[in-house]
């Protein structure tokens, strides 16, 4: 059977989360519905980052198949005619080999968390940032970052209900900057434990605001105790930006 | 009376437009209830630009008189508190002299005009760009686009129901370039007509596609007759950013 790659952009507020479940609509979901209403068949799909609630993807990548043979271009407008008005897209699409997994042949994922800090709320970047009135010292968070950088046991920074069989993890790139009255997050890695990515940001936070400094955070992450951590970040300003395989997998 | 200069972010989809009417939301309107609930006085603001319905600003300004001296970071914060659910926030207040005012010492006004190009609808853009699957291209409509800046009769790019006396403009500004996979259109001038962004814009987007030369567009200004305009943008690309004033006039 063709195997199709996608690559998809979504805004994750009015859904319960990339995945399906007995309540509520899932963006995997809603992409099955999709393919099925032009395909005429029922499939699984399987995604990169299982993305919780409230959390967006600019780059999302996800696989399935299909056992008619469809041009590429035509699954994509398809799905998207057929994807409204729910907020997703397919922005492209690929057939590719069938050893292609968008989970399992993921090299790489990158995420970005955007923070505004301002005494305004957000208006045109409601549901997209976190919030705060507080101005945050980007360079004291980007410094205290590169303590996370790197091969270490990540418990501190990982959900009570996380599945992974291991703790450790080694975090490629962690930038913070400061971008158009924005603080931008850039995060890398093969792959991330359960509300990692959020979990490191709320306490990067924390030393943004003078809380908090560089040794302290190394301490919570010595600590390797979900204890130690500092508030979890929340889902709005968190983006799945793009996930990277091997040039291999690429498209067919 | 102490007179006050506030600078606005809206998200004009919900609203009907900047002014106030007799049916629907307005800005204006959302802005005066705002004042009247924090300060119990009932007064009548004035905005640089009447933007209109699904037009947005990142940097509307507006005055206001009240009979109380208020401490302007209260005014703000005031504000916000009460325009809430509305997709309204005042970035900042200033005491300014009572010869000051929003719409007529306005010395220059900042529009950007976003398009995006791609065969997928907008997601996290959804509202707040022009789109179209077709690529445009953005080096002709900026050269194309310069035959619009300067000392003209702006006729064939005005509405119908525009009430301004003269429709000889001088447009200081009108850049168009590519960023992050948009069309953005930069125009500054000190005043528009009504309509007069969104009707350049539509006849650029016609030279982007390759159906109106640089010369169909300096024919069509010259026609000075509307119906030489290119179909109208719609306004959900638009954003008011930002409104000049002399310096003298600056917070006091």
């Amino acid at each position: 059977m063709p195997r199709y790659r996608i690559t998809i952009e979504y805004d994750g507020t009015p859904f319960i989360g990339w995945q399906r479940q007995a309540e509520g609509i899932s963006i995997q979901g809603a992409l099955e519905t999709a393919i099925s209403k032009f395909s005429g068949e029922t499939v699984g799909i399987r995604g990169a980052g299982r993305t919780d609630a409230g959390v967006h993807a600019l780059g999302q990548v996800a696989h399935f198949d299909l056992a008619k043979a469809w041009e590429p271009g035509r699954i994509r407008d398809a799905m998207n005619f057929h994807l409204r008005p729910n907020p997703i897209a397919v922005l492209s699409a690929h057939k590719v080999d069938e050893t292609f997994d968008a989970r399992f042949s993921a090299i790489k994922r990158h995420y970005v968390y955007r923070i505004l800090t301002r005494r305004a709320p957000p208006i045109l970047q409601r549901h997209r940032v976190w919030w705060t009135m507080r101005d945050l010292d980007a360079g004291a968070m980007h410094e205290a970052a590169q303590v996370l950088t790197g091969n270490h046991d990540f418990t501190t920074f990982r959900a009570a209900q996380c599945q992974a069989q291991s703790p450790v993890k080694t975090l490629d790139v962690f930038d913070v900057s400061r971008h158009d009255g924005e603080i931008v997050c850039r995060v890398s890695a093969r792959s991330f434990l359960h509300h990692q990515v959020r979990s490191m940001v709320g306490s990067l936070k924390l030393v943004g605001e003078g809380k908090w400094t560089r040794k302290d955070l190394t301490d919570a992450l010595s600590a390797a105790d979900r204890k130690a951590c500092g508030p979890v970040a929340p889902a709005s300003g968190l983006y799945l930006v793009a996930v990277d395989y091997p040039k291999s997998e690429s498209a067919a």
